[in-house]
């Protein structure tokens, strides 16, 4: 039993990206992926392939706690990935993307294809902080300012701020 | 780092019932909640108070994962409840109610509002099995056979039966 | 161009059912869909076949318009059904169930699986009111009121009320 | 009564923008929601102020059918706006932007927002055609092609081509 009055949220990191990763998107999710849970956190994914499989398949392999809101209402076309402890079943499709980012404390979007690009958007909509390395480059239409993503070029720069972004909300 | 090749999925067992309980149903719910938490299940709710507060509670005191699917886009009127330790924010109010039922292995309903019947009538849908405590008895039209919920009228039948059941993919 | 500030929206009657429906059922959805249409009312349903497309048909054979509000993401699995004219694609399962009652003035559930058992439900906890003829019989749980649909048991009962309370927002 | 066997689906133009308009933001997407109606197209929005407002508009004061497929569950925070005349209310939040994509043969964008951004998003990865005049522009990460929108900076040529591609579905 615990001794706390109520319980703390747990802190969730989405990683978003494609289904159909390159090697090194995958291996900047996989290591994405570990040193969140490492630090405690949950991974989030959207449940299937490429990106989704490699940032969970590097939190299990830690002992992490992977989620996957997943398009479909069941297991089907390849969701959820094998690396994923806690499936959640939506059968809506894309909507579900809305989800992902509304349930994350932080969005890092790793690689790009047109649903990746939704979720940066519906992070930036509702104000979760969303980092980019190797996704879209986004220019808003001229006038008032916009949101837009933090950019990271350097991988080795992506993890060192990570690291130090995870420490803050640490559960271990 | 885990011996086997990729992961099993936690089995989800997820409880439905009103946000105004009685008192009865929050005991059920509680024990509830503390009997799948003990089996190593993960206790999804829609999140809320009355019985969803209190099998997240029941659940989280013994050490249990709780997961709330919320109704809402963040935290705001009284979604999360104190004892959700996974809190989904779907924004998606009523509809979310189709996803506790696709991601739960057992759903339980204890009393019975209308939103409440309706995750019923979901689980009946999407063949996720549904028993029901102290809730709507339902009678369909005359015609083919319809699914309907396993009733318990004894409370201590249903706990009985109920650790039988979990103790199948008990994860402890 | 018209002379009113503004529209006023067209009033939906939603027609609730499975995709199974005997010919009595069948016949009488065609009846609702054909005297809404009538009335000026939209007709709108789940867009698939059985009372769904019977009361798309009726309304659609007298000009009216027929909304589906589909769970595919595009014609698939026959959605929609041949009477629908203006297709709303969700891509979303049973989480558009929650959609089509929230759109709707009136719902009307014409025999019942489970489906239109949530719909039912949904539009109860909404408040939008609920017609049944030859559908699930509820029985809530004891204790506190719950809202109820209101049952026909004669069709030509339930065809004259209908046609009573259609005229009060006639659009024709 | 009809003579043909069936529905032809109504053609669907959806107009999407954010709810704070420039003026000629507004006046453009005033233009196009009049162009779509007078060719016989439904003018879909968001349901909302600013771009969606103007082209519902639009399209109402020439006779068009307007639809919203709205976030709220019913009339609420400025939706809908007062040119829709068939609301169809989803509660969905943000996740409905994947309906209007969906339920649309064509997308045009004025303006954008991140939620207008997402929704571009949306209609490539489903592969509804969409165009874009005075929003974002998006450049894919390095690799694989990725679909774009087709951009339009003079806003002559956007209706030009768009009355063109309209006449080819005119139900007028």
């Amino acid at each position: 039993m615990n001794d706390q009055i109520g319980a703390t949220p747990l802190p969730i990191l989405a990683v978003l990206g494609p289904s159909d990763a390159s090697s090194e998107e995958a291996a900047i999710a996989e290591r994405i992926g570990a040193v969140a849970a490492r630090a405690g956190w949950v991974v989030l994914t959207g449940g299937g392939s490429g990106v989704m499989e490699a940032a969970s398949r590097g939190a299990f392999e830690v002992g992490g706690l992977t989620v996957g809101i997943l398009p479909t209402a069941g297991p089907d076309r390849g969701y959820p990935n094998d690396w994923v402890r806690l499936p959640i079943y939506t059968g809506s499709g894309s909507a579900r993307n809305a989800f992902n980012v509304l349930s994350a404390n932080l969005c890092i979007a790793v690689g790009g294809g047109p649903g990746t690009l939704s979720e940066i958007a519906l992070a930036l909509k509702s104000g979760t902080p969303v980092w980019c390395w190797n996704s879209w480059t986004l220019t808003p239409p001229p006038g008032a300012g916009r949101p837009l993503p933090r950019v990271f070029d350097d991988k080795d720069e992506l993890m060192t701020v990570l690291e130090a972004e995870l420490s803050q909300r640490s559960t271990v």
